[in-house]
């Protein structure tokens, strides 16, 4: 039996263009010799569809889409996710579902058991858990057919939830010679491995093989790295997908596949991540062009490189703007790194707008010191001036702000924080600074070694660095990171890394304090198991930390 | 039997300050001779908590506060509000619960049974539902306790949820004398009446009065309006707490109430909202100045009469930003408002900090007519003004754009959006205009008339009114209403409406086309049954619609 896993990249609510690319697939199965083919979660409309599943139009449309897809079905056995009307009377009124198609029939529904409500993930919101696990017969085999989630709680793979159902066992009494799952995973840093380790304990309970088609592409702060992949009934990883793109995978199951081993390179796959995450939050938009404002600071070195990659040198617009501040290594550095890459910088000085500002204040400040303010007021102009080239040549900003300032609120609203994308708002300043090391070895070293090793400086007043407002980015990453993506306790952060507890509370405080601000920040780049963008709700009001 | 329904404000995650508050109002009830004190929904922690719900140390201090209280419930029985921790093997590991204290006993848990999932809502990511119902007898009553939405399915008041339990016929079999509701109920216009329909049919089925304890107060964009109830066994509405502001509502149920009526006044409802909605926002943070920019227009008007009523026309700074485009009216017009309302005024042009950008972006700008880039330095001119006076002065900056401009994008993104709270962003231009008769009828005319009856402008350019860019505000705004509160289709609005289909479709092109824009929002107070800020999620890179 031949499995062609079609790992395609759905735009969310494209119906018309998903369904093209399902069509398309099929017809490549066909080419192939295929016998089953197999599509990511929600294939038709895309992962997430969020409220457009509260429109019954675009519930009944996906079904229409269906009834197309059908009649090209025949000689195969097709899984394609969807979203489907509940027929019974129960609390939610749609299941997120797969149809199974057959030779221009279709067999039936499998609908997702297990909701994932936690996290990036609100499916309770729109679901009704699927009633029961169902195996499907077809040329001699048994085939059994879940989606996501329910392949996770056997595994040891969800948070803050403890499913009392386990879909893999419920399927395991109807001993499916092979497993189908469709899924629509989002990366984050690392994860590759740990699905492994979560698909493992299935394919063994089972006895049987397991095949995985996962999403690829980036709808709006979710990137979904595809990695497709066929397990052994040991747990034993024989066959990938390609990482960040459409692949298709054929899997002969009744060939023998040699022990082959499967690279991975956790700074290589985040890398590609972000790439993908700009590339698609333009061309799924039509968007093209983006400008970026450059520091000479390994903030905007990693993005202007990030965006090069994604969207061409030719459609990257770097732009210096110095101000009084600035050291005369900032120019040069940036002019180095514009070269490098070989994409244009204008420069624009922001002395004069500056100076405007303060002279129009002066009457209303009088008698007070320079503070904050005024360092809010350049970052500011320089937002006023990217926004304007944004808005008069349709260029997209891109902002450039890290985890480690969004964190403590170390960036300016309206300010540096403008922008359309926030690519690297995800990304811990000293990941940020591996990054910036892994481009420079595996890239043929576009940023100025300069830029990396300098100490960090907003430049934004005299002789300004930021350890002058902040700990070393080592400790503030290492809080961050237990605080915020292990939800840690600050006892527990300070007996683990021996941080003072006071210092500790400190930055927790620090990060409740800036909800305010990320409220209003661009989305970003998930690439984190909790991103500030997605997946993380807190009161913005409140007086617990 | 006396009860004492102790309609408080907490503040969430302040579990020390809310304590206090449940001890305080024990007290007050102990003086009132009642017998039984009820509290709102999650009175501990407040509502609603969010991802702090995720630390267990804040789970375990509620309980912590839980023994405080329960020491102090001699004579009396306490129906108070909090998370616990599911002791069961369940999907997840809290339930929404009611503590059920009785002279310095806890006699036992009440755990919600309905979670609502959808709008604003999300309780399935956090809590499990409620197993059962539980009758508690004192002196001779047998007490019914419910939380909040496990009454709404009865009365038929759920969203896109039809839930298969109804809580209010699992507890009629245990013949309850007396129902207890503990809720937060954020306000949304016109709701007040939708309350009485929803809870009536309760008391008829359960042959028993209802009493019904709302929070009140603000909690970032939820507005909690108080008005908590008593209602007879025949669905008659019998008495009602206060609106927006803590109130204590003793009920002697042996005592005959002579029929009373209840004004409702949907406008002044509103008006109260956004009032205690500023109030709260400042009060809770520890913040009590407030800056404006006052346009001339109704809606900055608008915004300072609200300001002003929530916090004093000493906290309140108006600020004027003319510029070439605008007219005399409007500058006299904003002056007359100040001198009316007794705020301070204070006039800074920003012609000559628009024409230094002008000048500095020529060179770039070269051939390229004027468009709306050159608006959008105007409104990002103001910003950066109404930013700098906030960061040296400690004023919020409150923003002005209302929810027809929310909705269509017709604003400048860090420009006339900047701001720490979008008072307006859910109150509609029509809306709004209903809302300032309102103000000038029953709070001494404070706006100049002219700023009513004038054609709205952004005044951008040379006579720019808004009607170039937009329909009527009464098309937009009835689409608005019936496409993003009402979920109606395209093809139904304009059936029901006669507007144009392709009309329709384009405002609703329009809508969702914004939606990068309002991701970047100020967050503003919820007073719609759809808001832009809290309850509905929309993809940015969509192509649904």
């Amino acid at each position: 039996m031949r499995i062609f896993t079609a790992q395609i990249n759905p735009t969310v609510g494209d119906l018309d263009g998903n369904t093209e690319k399902i069509l398309k697939a099929i017809r490549r199965a066909k080419k192939a010799k295929a016998d089953v083919v197999l599509f990511p979660e929600l294939t038709i409309c895309g992962y997430p569809p969020e409220d457009l599943l509260f429109s019954p139009l675009f519930v009944q449309t996906m079904h229409d889409k269906l009834l197309l897809i059908q009649k090209e079905t025949e000689g195969l056995f097709v899984v394609v996710g969807l979203v489907r009307k509940n027929p019974l009377e129960k609390e939610k009124a749609l299941y997120n579902s797969a149809a199974i198609l057959c030779d221009g029939k279709l067999l039936g529904y499998k609908d997702k058991t297990l909701l994932p409500t936690y996290d990036i993930f609100d499916e309770r919101r729109y679901f009704e858990p699927g009633e029961d696990q169902k195996v499907f017969e077809y040329k001699g085999k048994r085939i059994g057919i879940l989606i996501c989630e329910d392949m996770w709680q056997h595994g040891g793979g969800v948070l803050f939830t403890n499913y009392i159902r386990d879909p893999v066992l419920e399927i395991k009494d109807q001993n499916p010679d092979l497993l189908l799952n469709l899924s629509a995973s989002p990366y984050y840093f690392a994860k590759r491995d740990f699905r492994e380790y979560v698909f493992a304990p299935c394919a063994k309970t089972l006895g049987c093989p397991i095949i995985w088609c996962n999403q690829v592409g980036a709808n709006d702060s979710l990137v979904f790295d595809g990695f497709s992949l066929y397990m052994d009934k040991n747990g034993k990883l024989l066959q990938s997908a390609k990482g960040f793109e459409e692949d298709d995978m054929i899997t002969d199951l009744e060939k023998e596949i040699c022990s082959t081993s499967f690279p991975y390179d956790p700074l290589g796959d985040l890398y590609h991540t972000l790439i993908l995450g700009i590339r698609d939050y333009f061309s799924k938009q039509g968007f093209k062009k983006a400008i970026i404002g450059s520091s000479g600071g390994v903030d905007s070195a990693a993005v202007i490189c990030l965006a090069v990659a994604a969207l061409g040198k030719e459609n990257v617009l770097t732009v210096a703007m110095p101000s009084q501040y600035s050291s005369e290594s900032s120019i040069t550095d940036a002019k180095q790194l514009a070269v490098n890459l070989g994409v244009e910088m204008i420069t624009i000085p922001v002395d004069e707008p500056f100076q405007e500002f303060k002279n129009l204040l002066k009457p209303f400040f009088e008698g007070k010191k320079e503070d904050v303010t005024e360092e809010n007021i350049q970052a500011r102009v320089r937002g006023i001036i990217l926004m304007a080239l944004s808005n008069k040549f349709g260029y997209i900003v891109l902002s450039t702000g890290n985890k480690s300032e969004m964190a403590l609120g170390y960036s300016t609203l309206y300010g540096d924080m403008c922008g359309g994308l926030g690519v690297i708002n995800d990304v811990k300043k000293t990941l940020l600074y591996d990054l910036c090391r892994w481009i420079n070895e595996f890239r043929e070293g576009p940023i100025p070694e300069n830029i990396i090793t300098k100490a960090p400086s907003a430049e934004l007043r005299p002789d300004q660095k930021d350890l002058d407002s902040l700990p070393e980015y080592g400790i503030v990453d290492t809080v961050l990171e237990e605080y915020v993506e292990n939800c840690l306790s600050i006892e527990k952060i300070h007996e683990k890394h021996g941080i003072e507890k006071a210092l500790v509370q400190d930055l927790v405080h620090r990060i409740h304090l800036a909800e305010y601000k990320r409220r209003q920040a661009s989305p970003g780049i998930r690439v984190s198991k909790r991103s500030f963008s997605k997946g993380r709700i807190f009161p913005i009001v409140q007086r617990w930390n």
